[in-house]
Protein backbone atom coordinates (compact mmCIF):
# COMPACT_ATOMS: atom_id res chain seq x y z
CA UNK A 1 0.00 0.00 0.00
CA UNK A 2 2.68 2.35 -0.52
CA UNK A 3 1.10 3.77 -3.58
CA UNK A 4 -0.91 6.11 -2.54
CA UNK A 5 -3.62 5.88 -5.45
CA UNK A 6 -3.60 2.20 -5.17
CA UNK A 7 -5.48 2.57 -1.84
CA UNK A 8 -9.32 3.01 -1.62
CA UNK A 9 -11.05 6.25 -0.87
CA UNK A 10 -13.82 6.84 0.99
CA UNK A 11 -15.27 10.96 2.06
CA UNK A 12 -16.57 11.01 5.44
CA UNK A 13 -19.24 13.76 6.25
CA UNK A 14 -19.90 14.82 9.83
CA UNK A 15 -17.30 14.85 12.62
CA UNK A 16 -19.78 13.57 15.51
CA UNK A 17 -19.01 11.00 18.11
CA UNK A 18 -20.47 8.48 15.38
CA UNK A 19 -18.76 10.45 12.23
CA UNK A 20 -15.28 10.81 13.54
CA UNK A 21 -15.19 6.84 14.71
CA UNK A 22 -16.02 6.09 10.98
CA UNK A 23 -13.18 8.10 9.66
CA UNK A 24 -11.10 6.68 12.00
CA UNK A 25 -12.14 3.20 11.07
CA UNK A 26 -11.41 3.83 7.90
CA UNK A 27 -8.04 5.75 8.47
CA UNK A 28 -6.53 2.74 10.76
CA UNK A 29 -7.84 0.15 7.41
CA UNK A 30 -5.82 2.49 4.94
CA UNK A 31 -8.16 4.27 2.58
CA UNK A 32 -7.68 7.66 1.18
CA UNK A 33 -10.07 9.44 4.05
CA UNK A 34 -11.40 12.84 3.47
CA UNK A 35 -13.43 14.49 5.57
CA UNK A 36 -15.56 17.93 6.05
CA UNK A 37 -17.57 19.62 8.80
CA UNK A 38 -19.54 22.37 9.05
CA UNK A 39 -17.51 23.77 11.91
CA UNK A 40 -13.86 23.17 10.67
CA UNK A 41 -12.22 22.18 14.63
CA UNK A 42 -13.68 18.46 14.74
CA UNK A 43 -11.97 17.54 11.38
CA UNK A 44 -8.97 18.72 12.42
CA UNK A 45 -8.75 15.92 14.59
CA UNK A 46 -8.86 14.02 11.98
CA UNK A 47 -6.11 15.43 10.03
CA UNK A 48 -3.99 14.53 12.51
CA UNK A 49 -4.87 10.94 12.49
CA UNK A 50 -4.34 11.45 8.64
CA UNK A 51 -7.17 12.51 7.16
CA UNK A 52 -7.45 14.95 4.16
CA UNK A 53 -9.72 18.43 5.03
CA UNK A 54 -11.84 19.35 2.45
CA UNK A 55 -12.49 23.00 2.87
CA UNK A 56 -16.27 22.14 1.16
CA UNK A 57 -18.82 19.59 1.13
CA UNK A 58 -18.84 19.82 -2.33
CA UNK A 59 -15.55 19.23 -2.74
CA UNK A 60 -15.39 16.09 -0.15
CA UNK A 61 -17.97 14.45 -2.09
CA UNK A 62 -16.05 14.87 -5.36
CA UNK A 63 -12.85 13.48 -3.52
CA UNK A 64 -14.15 9.80 -3.74
CA UNK A 65 -16.48 7.35 -5.35
CA UNK A 66 -18.39 6.80 -2.24
CA UNK A 67 -18.94 9.68 1.04
CA UNK A 68 -20.38 8.36 3.92
CA UNK A 69 -22.47 10.87 5.97
CA UNK A 70 -22.98 11.02 9.63
CA UNK A 71 -24.65 14.27 10.45
CA UNK A 72 -26.96 14.86 13.69
CA UNK A 73 -30.44 14.35 11.75
CA UNK A 74 -31.79 14.29 8.08
CA UNK A 75 -32.33 18.51 7.99
CA UNK A 76 -28.49 18.97 8.49
CA UNK A 77 -28.42 16.23 5.89
CA UNK A 78 -30.82 17.89 3.50
CA UNK A 79 -28.54 21.33 4.48
CA UNK A 80 -25.06 19.22 3.14
CA UNK A 81 -26.97 17.65 0.26
CA UNK A 82 -28.13 21.32 -1.30
CA UNK A 83 -24.83 22.84 -0.70
CA UNK A 84 -23.27 19.83 -2.71
CA UNK A 85 -25.43 20.17 -5.75
CA UNK A 86 -24.06 18.69 -8.97
CA UNK A 87 -20.83 17.92 -7.34
CA UNK A 88 -23.18 14.61 -6.22
CA UNK A 89 -22.91 13.26 -10.06
CA UNK A 90 -21.53 9.79 -10.72
CA UNK A 91 -21.02 9.64 -6.64
CA UNK A 92 -22.98 7.35 -3.87
CA UNK A 93 -24.44 8.86 -0.99
CA UNK A 94 -24.60 6.81 1.84
CA UNK A 95 -26.39 8.04 4.84
CA UNK A 96 -25.92 7.01 8.44
CA UNK A 97 -28.24 9.50 9.96
CA UNK A 98 -31.25 8.69 12.43
CA UNK A 99 -34.26 9.85 10.57
CA UNK A 100 -37.82 8.52 9.18
CA UNK A 101 -38.31 6.21 6.50
CA UNK A 102 -40.00 9.40 4.45
CA UNK A 103 -36.67 11.41 4.47
CA UNK A 104 -34.30 8.79 3.36
CA UNK A 105 -37.08 8.23 0.05
CA UNK A 106 -36.95 12.03 -0.30
CA UNK A 107 -32.69 12.01 -0.20
CA UNK A 108 -33.16 9.13 -2.48
CA UNK A 109 -34.88 11.13 -4.87
CA UNK A 110 -32.42 14.68 -4.66
CA UNK A 111 -30.05 12.16 -5.38
CA UNK A 112 -31.54 10.70 -8.68
CA UNK A 113 -31.86 14.21 -9.87
CA UNK A 114 -28.60 15.35 -9.41
CA UNK A 115 -27.15 11.57 -10.94
CA UNK A 116 -26.05 9.87 -7.85
CA UNK A 117 -27.00 7.11 -6.46
CA UNK A 118 -28.06 6.87 -2.47
CA UNK A 119 -28.10 3.79 -0.16
CA UNK A 120 -29.69 4.70 3.42
CA UNK A 121 -28.14 2.95 6.47
CA UNK A 122 -29.00 3.14 10.08
CA UNK A 123 -26.47 2.45 12.83
CA UNK A 124 -27.28 0.27 15.80
CA UNK A 125 -24.40 0.77 18.47
CA UNK A 126 -22.13 2.82 19.98
CA UNK A 127 -19.61 4.15 17.88
CA UNK A 128 -16.08 3.12 20.00
CA UNK A 129 -17.44 -0.43 18.62
CA UNK A 130 -17.35 0.66 14.89
CA UNK A 131 -15.45 -1.46 12.70
CA UNK A 132 -16.18 -4.42 14.61
CA UNK A 133 -19.08 -6.95 14.60
CA UNK A 134 -20.68 -5.45 17.81
CA UNK A 135 -21.79 -2.69 16.41
CA UNK A 136 -24.98 -3.85 13.30
CA UNK A 137 -25.76 -1.77 10.93
CA UNK A 138 -29.30 -1.79 8.46
CA UNK A 139 -28.99 -0.94 4.79
CA UNK A 140 -31.77 -0.28 1.79
CA UNK A 141 -32.06 1.24 -1.39
CA UNK A 142 -31.08 0.25 -5.13
CA UNK A 143 -29.25 -3.12 -4.69
CA UNK A 144 -26.78 -2.58 -7.32
CA UNK A 145 -25.60 0.66 -5.54
CA UNK A 146 -25.56 -0.63 -2.34
CA UNK A 147 -23.50 -3.78 -3.73
CA UNK A 148 -20.85 -1.76 -5.01
CA UNK A 149 -20.38 0.15 -2.00
CA UNK A 150 -20.65 -2.79 0.14
CA UNK A 151 -16.73 -3.86 0.80
CA UNK A 152 -16.58 -0.41 2.18
CA UNK A 153 -19.46 -0.12 4.33
CA UNK A 154 -18.44 -3.98 5.35
CA UNK A 155 -15.30 -2.25 6.93
CA UNK A 156 -17.90 -0.80 9.66
CA UNK A 157 -19.47 -3.32 11.00
CA UNK A 158 -22.03 -5.96 10.89
CA UNK A 159 -24.50 -5.60 7.68
CA UNK A 160 -27.70 -6.41 7.04
CA UNK A 161 -29.81 -5.19 3.70
CA UNK A 162 -33.28 -4.69 3.85
CA UNK A 163 -34.19 -3.93 0.21
CA UNK A 164 -34.76 -1.78 -2.89
CA UNK A 165 -36.71 0.07 -0.85
CA UNK A 166 -34.42 3.18 0.82
CA UNK A 167 -37.01 3.90 3.75
CA UNK A 168 -36.70 -0.08 4.82
CA UNK A 169 -33.70 0.26 6.82
CA UNK A 170 -35.29 2.94 8.99
CA UNK A 171 -38.45 1.02 8.92
CA UNK A 172 -36.34 -1.79 10.71
CA UNK A 173 -34.19 -0.01 13.03
CA UNK A 174 -37.65 2.18 14.16
CA UNK A 175 -39.22 -1.25 14.73
CA UNK A 176 -35.90 -2.96 16.31
CA UNK A 177 -35.99 -0.04 18.43
CA UNK A 178 -39.77 0.28 19.08
CA UNK A 179 -39.30 -3.63 20.30
CA UNK A 180 -36.65 -3.12 22.61
CA UNK A 181 -38.50 -0.26 24.15
CA UNK A 182 -42.33 -2.19 24.29
CA UNK A 183 -39.95 -5.47 25.99
CA UNK A 184 -37.86 -3.00 28.65
CA UNK A 185 -40.67 -0.82 30.02
CA UNK A 186 -42.76 -4.46 30.47
CA UNK A 187 -39.73 -5.46 32.10
CA UNK A 188 -39.74 -2.33 34.51
CA UNK A 189 -43.49 -2.77 34.89
CA UNK A 190 -43.00 -6.46 36.06
CA UNK A 191 -40.10 -5.37 38.12
CA UNK A 192 -42.31 -3.49 40.32
CA UNK A 193 -44.25 -6.12 41.04
CA UNK A 194 -41.70 -8.23 41.56
CA UNK A 195 -40.38 -5.56 44.42
CA UNK A 196 -43.54 -5.16 45.98
CA UNK A 197 -43.86 -8.48 46.59
CA UNK A 198 -40.42 -8.37 47.93
CA UNK A 199 -38.39 -11.16 45.09
CA UNK A 200 -34.80 -10.42 44.54
CA UNK A 201 -35.14 -8.26 40.89
CA UNK A 202 -31.92 -9.83 40.24
CA UNK A 203 -32.36 -13.06 41.01
CA UNK A 204 -36.05 -12.72 39.13
CA UNK A 205 -33.96 -10.97 36.40
CA UNK A 206 -31.76 -13.89 35.35
CA UNK A 207 -34.65 -16.03 35.41
CA UNK A 208 -35.86 -14.06 32.92
CA UNK A 209 -32.93 -13.04 31.11
CA UNK A 210 -32.65 -17.30 31.03
CA UNK A 211 -35.84 -17.80 29.45
CA UNK A 212 -35.55 -15.42 26.36
CA UNK A 213 -34.69 -18.20 23.86
CA UNK A 214 -37.92 -19.48 24.46
CA UNK A 215 -39.62 -16.64 22.96
CA UNK A 216 -38.04 -17.20 19.41
CA UNK A 217 -40.24 -20.64 18.45
CA UNK A 218 -43.34 -18.26 19.79
CA UNK A 219 -42.70 -15.54 17.60
CA UNK A 220 -42.20 -17.08 14.57
CA UNK A 221 -45.31 -19.62 15.25
CA UNK A 222 -46.89 -16.65 15.68
CA UNK A 223 -46.03 -14.80 12.50
CA UNK A 224 -46.75 -17.49 10.50
CA UNK A 225 -50.60 -17.79 11.95
CA UNK A 226 -50.78 -13.81 11.17
CA UNK A 227 -49.37 -14.25 7.72
CA UNK A 228 -51.38 -17.09 6.84
CA UNK A 229 -54.49 -15.43 8.98
CA UNK A 230 -54.99 -19.26 10.76
CA UNK A 231 -55.08 -18.48 14.55
CA UNK A 232 -54.50 -21.43 16.60
CA UNK A 233 -54.88 -21.25 20.18
CA UNK A 234 -51.11 -20.56 20.86
CA UNK A 235 -50.81 -19.76 24.46
CA UNK A 236 -54.34 -21.18 24.70
CA UNK A 237 -57.98 -19.79 23.79
CA UNK A 238 -58.43 -16.16 24.50
CA UNK A 239 -61.21 -17.71 26.47
CA UNK A 240 -58.49 -18.98 28.98
CA UNK A 241 -55.92 -16.14 28.55
CA UNK A 242 -58.81 -13.75 29.80
CA UNK A 243 -59.43 -15.38 32.80
CA UNK A 244 -56.15 -15.07 33.48
CA UNK A 245 -55.65 -11.58 33.11
CA UNK A 246 -57.85 -11.03 35.22
CA UNK A 247 -56.27 -12.97 37.65
CA UNK A 248 -52.62 -11.02 37.06
CA UNK A 249 -54.70 -7.89 37.38
CA UNK A 250 -56.32 -8.70 41.01
CA UNK A 251 -52.84 -9.18 42.09
CA UNK A 252 -51.44 -5.97 41.16
CA UNK A 253 -54.33 -4.27 42.52
CA UNK A 254 -53.43 -6.08 46.02
CA UNK A 255 -49.78 -4.98 45.90
CA UNK A 256 -50.96 -1.51 44.53
CA UNK A 257 -48.81 -1.60 41.49
CA UNK A 258 -50.70 -0.43 37.69
CA UNK A 259 -52.62 -2.15 35.99
CA UNK A 260 -52.68 0.27 33.01
CA UNK A 261 -50.95 -1.75 30.55
CA UNK A 262 -52.49 -5.36 31.22
CA UNK A 263 -56.09 -3.80 31.47
CA UNK A 264 -55.14 -2.77 27.48
CA UNK A 265 -54.06 -6.56 26.73
CA UNK A 266 -57.31 -7.81 28.63
CA UNK A 267 -59.46 -4.93 26.34
CA UNK A 268 -57.90 -6.47 23.18
CA UNK A 269 -58.85 -10.17 24.35
CA UNK A 270 -61.76 -8.77 25.38
CA UNK A 271 -63.12 -7.57 21.87
CA UNK A 272 -61.93 -10.32 20.15
CA UNK A 273 -63.77 -12.59 21.91
CA UNK A 274 -66.68 -10.28 21.38
CA UNK A 275 -66.57 -10.94 18.10
CA UNK A 276 -66.55 -14.62 18.62
CA UNK A 277 -63.14 -15.69 18.34
CA UNK A 278 -62.73 -16.61 22.04
CA UNK A 279 -61.07 -20.06 20.47
CA UNK A 280 -58.39 -18.25 19.06
CA UNK A 281 -54.86 -17.36 20.55
CA UNK A 282 -53.23 -14.38 21.64
CA UNK A 283 -52.03 -13.88 18.02
CA UNK A 284 -55.23 -13.32 16.49
CA UNK A 285 -55.40 -9.83 18.48
CA UNK A 286 -53.03 -8.75 15.23
CA UNK A 287 -56.69 -8.68 13.49
CA UNK A 288 -57.29 -5.76 16.12
CA UNK A 289 -54.26 -3.88 15.53
CA UNK A 290 -53.69 -4.12 11.42
CA UNK A 291 -54.29 -1.28 9.38
CA UNK A 292 -55.06 -3.38 6.14
CA UNK A 293 -56.97 -6.49 7.51
CA UNK B 1 -41.49 -52.96 42.14
CA UNK B 2 -43.63 -56.64 42.79
CA UNK B 3 -44.27 -55.36 46.27
CA UNK B 4 -47.29 -52.96 46.49
CA UNK B 5 -46.21 -51.83 49.55
CA UNK B 6 -42.68 -50.95 48.62
CA UNK B 7 -44.15 -48.37 45.51
CA UNK B 8 -44.12 -45.12 46.64
CA UNK B 9 -47.79 -44.15 46.80
CA UNK B 10 -49.41 -40.08 45.70
CA UNK B 11 -52.65 -38.80 45.93
CA UNK B 12 -54.06 -36.56 43.04
CA UNK B 13 -56.91 -34.43 43.75
CA UNK B 14 -59.09 -33.29 40.47
CA UNK B 15 -59.14 -35.00 37.22
CA UNK B 16 -59.54 -31.92 34.76
CA UNK B 17 -56.66 -32.25 31.96
CA UNK B 18 -53.43 -31.31 33.90
CA UNK B 19 -55.02 -33.55 37.23
CA UNK B 20 -55.23 -36.57 34.98
CA UNK B 21 -51.84 -35.73 33.43
CA UNK B 22 -49.91 -36.03 36.69
CA UNK B 23 -52.07 -38.71 37.81
CA UNK B 24 -50.82 -41.15 34.48
CA UNK B 25 -47.31 -39.55 34.65
CA UNK B 26 -47.03 -41.53 38.90
CA UNK B 27 -48.73 -44.27 36.94
CA UNK B 28 -46.43 -44.62 34.43
CA UNK B 29 -43.79 -44.34 36.90
CA UNK B 30 -45.43 -47.35 39.34
CA UNK B 31 -46.50 -45.09 41.64
CA UNK B 32 -49.57 -46.36 43.65
CA UNK B 33 -52.13 -43.73 42.82
CA UNK B 34 -54.92 -42.78 44.40
CA UNK B 35 -57.62 -40.03 42.43
CA UNK B 36 -60.58 -38.27 43.39
CA UNK B 37 -62.47 -36.24 41.70
CA UNK B 38 -65.68 -33.85 42.18
CA UNK B 39 -67.84 -35.58 39.85
CA UNK B 40 -66.93 -39.68 39.87
CA UNK B 41 -66.63 -40.05 36.20
CA UNK B 42 -63.97 -38.26 35.24
CA UNK B 43 -61.88 -41.08 37.88
CA UNK B 44 -62.91 -44.24 36.35
CA UNK B 45 -60.49 -43.50 33.05
CA UNK B 46 -57.91 -43.14 35.62
CA UNK B 47 -59.33 -46.53 37.16
CA UNK B 48 -58.72 -48.13 34.26
CA UNK B 49 -55.42 -46.73 34.06
CA UNK B 50 -54.63 -48.94 37.59
CA UNK B 51 -55.31 -45.92 39.89
CA UNK B 52 -57.39 -46.28 43.39
CA UNK B 53 -60.31 -44.36 43.06
CA UNK B 54 -61.23 -43.07 46.82
CA UNK B 55 -64.63 -42.53 47.45
CA UNK B 56 -63.83 -39.04 49.55
CA UNK B 57 -61.37 -36.34 49.43
CA UNK B 58 -60.80 -37.02 53.06
CA UNK B 59 -59.70 -41.09 52.01
CA UNK B 60 -57.51 -39.70 48.76
CA UNK B 61 -55.71 -37.57 51.50
CA UNK B 62 -55.41 -39.96 53.71
CA UNK B 63 -53.87 -43.11 51.44
CA UNK B 64 -50.93 -40.92 50.71
CA UNK B 65 -48.17 -39.18 52.75
CA UNK B 66 -48.03 -36.56 49.83
CA UNK B 67 -51.41 -35.33 47.94
CA UNK B 68 -51.07 -33.10 44.55
CA UNK B 69 -54.40 -30.66 44.07
CA UNK B 70 -55.05 -29.38 40.44
CA UNK B 71 -58.17 -28.08 40.73
CA UNK B 72 -59.80 -25.32 38.49
CA UNK B 73 -59.62 -22.18 40.89
CA UNK B 74 -58.51 -21.73 44.31
CA UNK B 75 -62.16 -21.69 45.49
CA UNK B 76 -62.09 -25.34 44.80
CA UNK B 77 -59.15 -25.81 46.57
CA UNK B 78 -60.42 -24.44 49.28
CA UNK B 79 -63.87 -26.61 49.19
CA UNK B 80 -61.56 -29.79 48.90
CA UNK B 81 -59.81 -28.41 51.64
CA UNK B 82 -62.79 -28.00 54.03
CA UNK B 83 -64.31 -31.51 53.06
CA UNK B 84 -60.80 -33.16 53.97
CA UNK B 85 -60.41 -31.23 57.88
CA UNK B 86 -58.65 -32.96 59.80
CA UNK B 87 -57.85 -36.40 57.40
CA UNK B 88 -54.67 -33.86 56.36
CA UNK B 89 -53.01 -34.40 59.80
CA UNK B 90 -49.31 -35.74 59.11
CA UNK B 91 -49.82 -35.22 55.51
CA UNK B 92 -48.30 -32.84 52.49
CA UNK B 93 -50.75 -30.89 50.54
CA UNK B 94 -49.04 -29.47 47.25
CA UNK B 95 -51.35 -27.35 45.11
CA UNK B 96 -50.63 -26.81 41.48
CA UNK B 97 -53.80 -24.79 40.86
CA UNK B 98 -53.59 -21.26 39.98
CA UNK B 99 -54.22 -18.71 42.05
CA UNK B 100 -52.70 -15.54 43.74
CA UNK B 101 -50.18 -16.05 46.30
CA UNK B 102 -52.72 -14.52 49.27
CA UNK B 103 -54.34 -17.58 48.10
CA UNK B 104 -51.26 -19.71 48.24
CA UNK B 105 -50.30 -18.40 51.75
CA UNK B 106 -53.75 -18.33 53.15
CA UNK B 107 -53.68 -22.16 51.90
CA UNK B 108 -50.71 -22.76 53.79
CA UNK B 109 -52.73 -21.19 57.30
CA UNK B 110 -55.18 -23.65 56.76
CA UNK B 111 -52.61 -26.71 56.59
CA UNK B 112 -50.35 -25.14 59.58
CA UNK B 113 -53.87 -25.31 61.48
CA UNK B 114 -54.69 -28.75 60.25
CA UNK B 115 -51.41 -30.40 61.46
CA UNK B 116 -50.59 -30.54 57.56
CA UNK B 117 -47.79 -29.66 55.33
CA UNK B 118 -48.34 -27.21 52.29
CA UNK B 119 -46.34 -26.40 49.25
CA UNK B 120 -47.68 -23.80 46.38
CA UNK B 121 -46.97 -25.07 43.13
CA UNK B 122 -47.34 -22.96 39.68
CA UNK B 123 -47.30 -25.12 36.42
CA UNK B 124 -45.65 -23.05 33.32
CA UNK B 125 -46.27 -26.00 30.47
CA UNK B 126 -48.88 -28.15 28.70
CA UNK B 127 -50.55 -31.05 30.17
CA UNK B 128 -49.29 -33.51 27.36
CA UNK B 129 -45.40 -32.31 28.51
CA UNK B 130 -46.17 -33.39 32.25
CA UNK B 131 -43.23 -36.09 33.04
CA UNK B 132 -40.78 -34.45 30.78
CA UNK B 133 -38.38 -31.45 30.74
CA UNK B 134 -40.60 -29.61 28.75
CA UNK B 135 -42.72 -28.37 31.56
CA UNK B 136 -41.47 -26.54 34.27
CA UNK B 137 -43.18 -25.76 37.64
CA UNK B 138 -41.96 -23.08 40.59
CA UNK B 139 -42.57 -24.35 43.73
CA UNK B 140 -42.42 -22.33 47.21
CA UNK B 141 -43.46 -22.92 50.72
CA UNK B 142 -41.37 -24.46 54.14
CA UNK B 143 -38.05 -25.47 52.67
CA UNK B 144 -38.06 -29.15 55.00
CA UNK B 145 -41.35 -29.52 53.21
CA UNK B 146 -40.44 -29.08 49.68
CA UNK B 147 -37.25 -31.19 50.03
CA UNK B 148 -39.39 -34.36 51.52
CA UNK B 149 -41.60 -34.38 48.81
CA UNK B 150 -39.09 -33.12 46.12
CA UNK B 151 -38.76 -36.71 45.02
CA UNK B 152 -42.26 -37.16 44.41
CA UNK B 153 -42.64 -33.68 42.33
CA UNK B 154 -39.83 -33.70 40.06
CA UNK B 155 -41.35 -36.97 38.37
CA UNK B 156 -43.40 -34.24 36.94
CA UNK B 157 -41.12 -32.29 34.77
CA UNK B 158 -38.47 -29.05 35.53
CA UNK B 159 -38.59 -27.94 39.17
CA UNK B 160 -37.66 -24.51 40.78
CA UNK B 161 -37.67 -23.60 44.46
CA UNK B 162 -38.45 -20.12 45.49
CA UNK B 163 -38.13 -20.26 48.99
CA UNK B 164 -40.30 -20.37 52.00
CA UNK B 165 -43.13 -17.63 51.06
CA UNK B 166 -45.13 -19.83 50.37
CA UNK B 167 -47.45 -17.10 47.99
CA UNK B 168 -43.47 -16.81 45.69
CA UNK B 169 -44.40 -19.57 43.10
CA UNK B 170 -47.49 -17.65 42.67
CA UNK B 171 -45.00 -14.08 42.30
CA UNK B 172 -43.20 -16.02 39.90
CA UNK B 173 -45.67 -17.24 38.15
CA UNK B 174 -47.59 -14.03 37.33
CA UNK B 175 -44.41 -12.09 36.94
CA UNK B 176 -43.44 -13.93 34.42
CA UNK B 177 -46.54 -14.34 32.31
CA UNK B 178 -46.83 -10.58 32.68
CA UNK B 179 -43.59 -10.21 31.18
CA UNK B 180 -44.62 -12.64 27.97
CA UNK B 181 -47.91 -10.88 27.95
CA UNK B 182 -45.87 -7.30 27.63
CA UNK B 183 -43.29 -8.84 25.11
CA UNK B 184 -46.06 -10.45 23.32
CA UNK B 185 -48.34 -7.37 23.18
CA UNK B 186 -45.61 -5.34 21.96
CA UNK B 187 -44.57 -7.35 19.04
CA UNK B 188 -48.12 -7.04 17.81
CA UNK B 189 -47.95 -3.54 17.66
CA UNK B 190 -44.94 -3.38 15.95
CA UNK B 191 -46.04 -5.72 13.41
CA UNK B 192 -48.37 -3.55 12.86
CA UNK B 193 -45.85 -1.20 12.11
CA UNK B 194 -44.11 -3.25 10.27
CA UNK B 195 -46.64 -4.59 7.88
CA UNK B 196 -48.48 -0.81 7.56
CA UNK B 197 -44.70 0.07 6.39
CA UNK B 198 -45.16 -3.42 3.57
CA UNK B 199 -41.73 -5.45 5.40
CA UNK B 200 -42.38 -9.17 5.47
CA UNK B 201 -43.69 -9.93 8.86
CA UNK B 202 -41.81 -13.20 8.77
CA UNK B 203 -38.22 -12.30 7.92
CA UNK B 204 -38.76 -9.32 10.40
CA UNK B 205 -39.63 -11.59 13.10
CA UNK B 206 -36.79 -13.96 12.51
CA UNK B 207 -34.10 -11.11 12.64
CA UNK B 208 -35.75 -10.16 16.08
CA UNK B 209 -35.93 -13.81 17.15
CA UNK B 210 -32.51 -13.94 16.33
CA UNK B 211 -31.48 -10.91 18.45
CA UNK B 212 -33.01 -11.65 21.19
CA UNK B 213 -30.00 -13.33 23.14
CA UNK B 214 -28.59 -9.40 23.43
CA UNK B 215 -31.57 -8.35 25.76
CA UNK B 216 -30.13 -10.90 28.58
CA UNK B 217 -26.83 -9.09 29.42
CA UNK B 218 -29.01 -5.70 29.58
CA UNK B 219 -31.60 -6.74 31.94
CA UNK B 220 -29.12 -7.87 34.18
CA UNK B 221 -26.98 -4.61 33.56
CA UNK B 222 -30.50 -3.27 34.62
CA UNK B 223 -31.50 -5.45 37.53
CA UNK B 224 -27.86 -3.99 38.99
CA UNK B 225 -28.38 -0.49 38.19
CA UNK B 226 -31.82 -0.62 39.68
CA UNK B 227 -30.70 -2.28 42.83
CA UNK B 228 -28.04 -0.14 43.43
CA UNK B 229 -29.52 2.78 42.58
CA UNK B 230 -26.81 3.89 40.14
CA UNK B 231 -28.16 4.75 36.44
CA UNK B 232 -25.87 5.22 33.74
CA UNK B 233 -26.97 6.02 30.60
CA UNK B 234 -27.87 2.11 29.35
CA UNK B 235 -29.34 2.90 26.38
CA UNK B 236 -27.85 6.28 26.19
CA UNK B 237 -29.10 9.38 28.25
CA UNK B 238 -33.00 9.71 28.23
CA UNK B 239 -32.42 13.10 26.87
CA UNK B 240 -30.99 11.33 23.50
CA UNK B 241 -33.42 8.98 24.29
CA UNK B 242 -36.46 11.53 24.29
CA UNK B 243 -35.72 13.00 21.18
CA UNK B 244 -35.37 9.06 19.30
CA UNK B 245 -38.64 8.37 20.91
CA UNK B 246 -39.86 11.63 19.51
CA UNK B 247 -38.76 10.21 15.87
CA UNK B 248 -40.76 6.89 16.88
CA UNK B 249 -43.79 8.32 17.83
CA UNK B 250 -43.52 10.71 14.29
CA UNK B 251 -43.35 7.58 12.10
CA UNK B 252 -46.10 5.52 13.49
CA UNK B 253 -48.30 8.72 13.57
CA UNK B 254 -47.37 9.37 9.72
CA UNK B 255 -48.37 5.67 8.98
CA UNK B 256 -50.99 5.85 10.81
CA UNK B 257 -50.37 2.80 13.66
CA UNK B 258 -51.58 3.19 17.20
CA UNK B 259 -48.97 5.29 19.35
CA UNK B 260 -50.54 4.97 22.90
CA UNK B 261 -47.75 2.45 24.23
CA UNK B 262 -45.18 4.65 22.96
CA UNK B 263 -46.48 7.72 24.34
CA UNK B 264 -46.50 6.35 27.71
CA UNK B 265 -43.08 5.74 27.39
CA UNK B 266 -41.99 9.13 26.40
CA UNK B 267 -44.31 10.78 28.90
CA UNK B 268 -42.07 8.82 31.09
CA UNK B 269 -39.04 10.00 29.83
CA UNK B 270 -40.57 13.94 30.48
CA UNK B 271 -41.09 12.95 34.14
CA UNK B 272 -37.73 11.59 34.89
CA UNK B 273 -35.89 14.55 33.16
CA UNK B 274 -38.10 17.37 34.24
CA UNK B 275 -37.10 16.01 37.99
CA UNK B 276 -33.30 16.86 36.50
CA UNK B 277 -32.12 12.78 35.61
CA UNK B 278 -31.99 13.41 31.64
CA UNK B 279 -28.37 12.27 32.03
CA UNK B 280 -29.31 8.29 33.30
CA UNK B 281 -30.15 5.86 31.18
CA UNK B 282 -33.77 4.02 30.97
CA UNK B 283 -33.46 2.04 33.99
CA UNK B 284 -33.67 5.22 36.21
CA UNK B 285 -37.17 5.29 34.72
CA UNK B 286 -38.07 2.64 37.62
CA UNK B 287 -37.94 5.32 40.50
CA UNK B 288 -41.21 6.52 38.64
CA UNK B 289 -42.52 2.48 38.63
CA UNK B 290 -41.78 1.84 42.35
CA UNK B 291 -44.02 1.27 45.23
CA UNK B 292 -41.31 1.77 47.55
CA UNK B 293 -38.92 4.42 46.81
Amino acid sequence: MTDTNERPAVTVIGMGNMGSAVARAYLERGYRTTVWNRTADKAEALADAGAAVASTAAKAVAASPVTVLSLLDNTAVEDVLESVGDAASGRTLVSLTSGSPAQARANEAWATEHGAAYVDGKVMGDPPDVGTSRISLAFSGDRDAFEAVEPVLTELGSLTYHGPDSGFAAVEFNAQVAMGYEFLIGYLHTLSLVEAEGMDLEAFTDRLAGSLNGYAGLLRMMAGAIKSGTYGPDLGSLDVQAALMDDLIGHRESTGVETVRMREVKSLMDRRIAQGHGDQGFSSMFELLRLRP
